[in-house]
């Protein structure tokens, strides 16, 4: 992955951050000068469209950035928080994390073989995909638990980093990490250059996304929050001290579990959040409350030619996969939530196409 | 608090680390000049006396961070790691965080009248200290589950800065945040101008220590891992969302759990360490063990004229606060950790000290 996405994503996306960075800090700093919103457009944003979503972060950087205004905000009071599955990558047909749980049930079960003929180890290991269609959530989650735990954390870190590598998404036969949409990849670089500290609150899993988390979005593992379990301290046979992935579940980062992770590991109400899906409700309810100038935006998957397009809001398809439901909708426009169009907000989804 | 810590800690000790901080910054920038430690130490740590403790904690800035060392740590990776409770600052005779505790319990009697007649919540009334020094553990989590948990996390954070701005510490009649030690403020300084980022790791609660952290220690509430319950997330009468602090116990941030808390709240193994007792064992143990150059120091309270003395380690006399064990103090002899002498070390322990 160092090499690949190294190469694949940054050049391409510095090349736009450089010109949008540079042009963003200089329309905002000093404080004195606010900008025409025109003359920011211009710069920041490159693959966005101007349109609502664009206009609303465009206003919502400048109110809480120029000094002059009576919504700014203290630098260090500057979080904004980002869902990851179907928010800064794509989740379709299914979140990457339950792909790379898939691909590891095989490897576990070599290990132990006993697993073989034990469900749902057993109807994973047939490739029928009609039958692992239908797994229950709790066989997910004997699966999820069989792979994500057990073993060292230095073990796990190394089987992600391999993965990730080498892994294709079977639509654009590229690695996972090349499936994050350059128009949130700019946005966070937006902001950080307006100095917003990025965070991702996933409900994917939180040592899975800090594995890559700094490569792919700039964002350092201490910036990861998700579902997470305890590890155990221990030492090795030569006395050396290790920490194992227990299956306790400490933080379900879902729901709910967004803002009470927020809380335990930040320590502060966001400014802005980001989301997709009925998971990050919660979340944006929360940054919403705050006091002051908050930024709340929900990503619509509505482009099933140049992405996915699922719902069920809108009339969009049904999905079990980052959900959108038509109550989520109609909240977010009750409470002054900006939904962002896929289709018609995002000149561009992804940085390797032309 | 806002105004009393602000204005006595923080003058004086900005202008030690003004000097301190671009000094550092001069000496250590460039990366192709690596300074003579005598001209380090010039203008450094002003309250420290030259010896092993000062000389370890330049040295290890010194290889981590000048560009042409061998053991040069890249800047993202740089992470340094506090406890707090005997090792930023006073916690003889009782930690801080129990002081507030046991402060706050005519309070929750007043709001929970049938509690009056209960122990540990009588004994804790009555004002007897030979009988309030005798309760358990036991009574003592009961005090810190009502004083600590069931309010709503706003309300809490209230009640802790009220109490924080108007307490006084026994003996020196100050607020408790006046009694930081100051050779650790220019530590933490140090290191921040050397370009590591400074948490507080501690077996003190999370939610407490992060309502005064950024302003006596500069560290920002997400920098502080601690002992943390969960919350809750639910809605007001209006409708309005905020978060109520269970008494589920998430982390328990003293021995294995420093590690544990480290892996979940930051997810890099810190390149320094410092403690004071054996509850900073593994955090001290993992850090160590990190490939490259890593600092682990204790310090050591032999100093009862200035402060406290306190051990067993070394003669000095035993106490079940801040417990530092021969065994502790034989572990550091033995693995290479620096052992800070209150005594000889440090010139000046507190700030408002002339």
């Amino acid at each position: 992955m160092k090499k690949r996405s190294g190469q694949g994503l940054s050049r391409r996306q510095l090349l736009r951050i450089g010109l949008s960075g540079a042009a963003a800090t200089f329309l905002t700093r000093g404080g004195e000068f606010a900008p025409p919103l025109q003359a920011q457009q211009q710069d920041t944003l490159p693959s966005w469209n101007d349109g609502v979503a664009k206009r609303a972060i465009l206003n919502f950087v400048r109110v809480t950035t120029v000094a002059s205004s009576p919504k700014f905000v203290q630098p260090k009071q500057r979080i904004a928080t980002f869902d990851q599955d179907g928010t800064l990558w794509v989740e379709h047909p299914m979140y990457t994390q339950v792909v790379y749980c898939f691909d590891r049930v095989p490897v576990v079960v070599k290990e132990k073989p006993e697993l073989a003929n034990v469900e749902p180890f057993k109807t994973v290991l047939s490739g029928n995909r009609e039958a692992i269609a239908k797994l229950s959530m709790d066989d997910l989650f004997k699966i999820l638990a069989a792979t994500l735990t057990g073993m060292s954390v230095d073990d796990f870190e190394a089987e992600v980093r391999q993965w990730i590598d080498t892994a294709r998404d079977p639509r654009w036969k590229r690695p996972y990490t090349d499936l994050t949409y350059l128009p949130m990849i700019e946005l966070l670089n937006y902001l950080r250059t307006n100095g917003y500290k990025t965070y991702i609150v996933t409900g994917g899993g939180q040592d899975f996304v800090r594995e890559y988390s700094d490569k792919v979005y700039s964002i350092p593992p201490e910036q990861v929050v998700g579902t997470a379990s305890g590890t155990t301290y221990g030492y090795d046979k030569q006395g050396r001290p290790f920490l194992t992935k227990d299956p306790k579940l400490l933080l379900n980062d879902n729901n709910a579990g967004k803002p009470e992770g927020i809380h335990l590991m930040i320590g502060r109400t966001p400014y802005a959040a980001f989301g997709n899906s009925t998971g990050d409700r919660q979340m944006l309810e929360y940054t919403k409350a705050g006091e002051g100038e908050r930024l709340a935006m929900l990503l619509l998957h509505d482009d099933a030619k140049r992405e996915y397009a699922y719902g069920p809001a809108q009339g969009l398809p049904d999905t079990k996969v980052g959900t959108f439901t038509q109550a989520l909708y109609d909240e977010a426009k009750s409470k002054g939530w900006t939904v962002i169009s896929m289709k018609n907000d995002w000149i561009r989804i992804f940085a390797f196409e032309q």
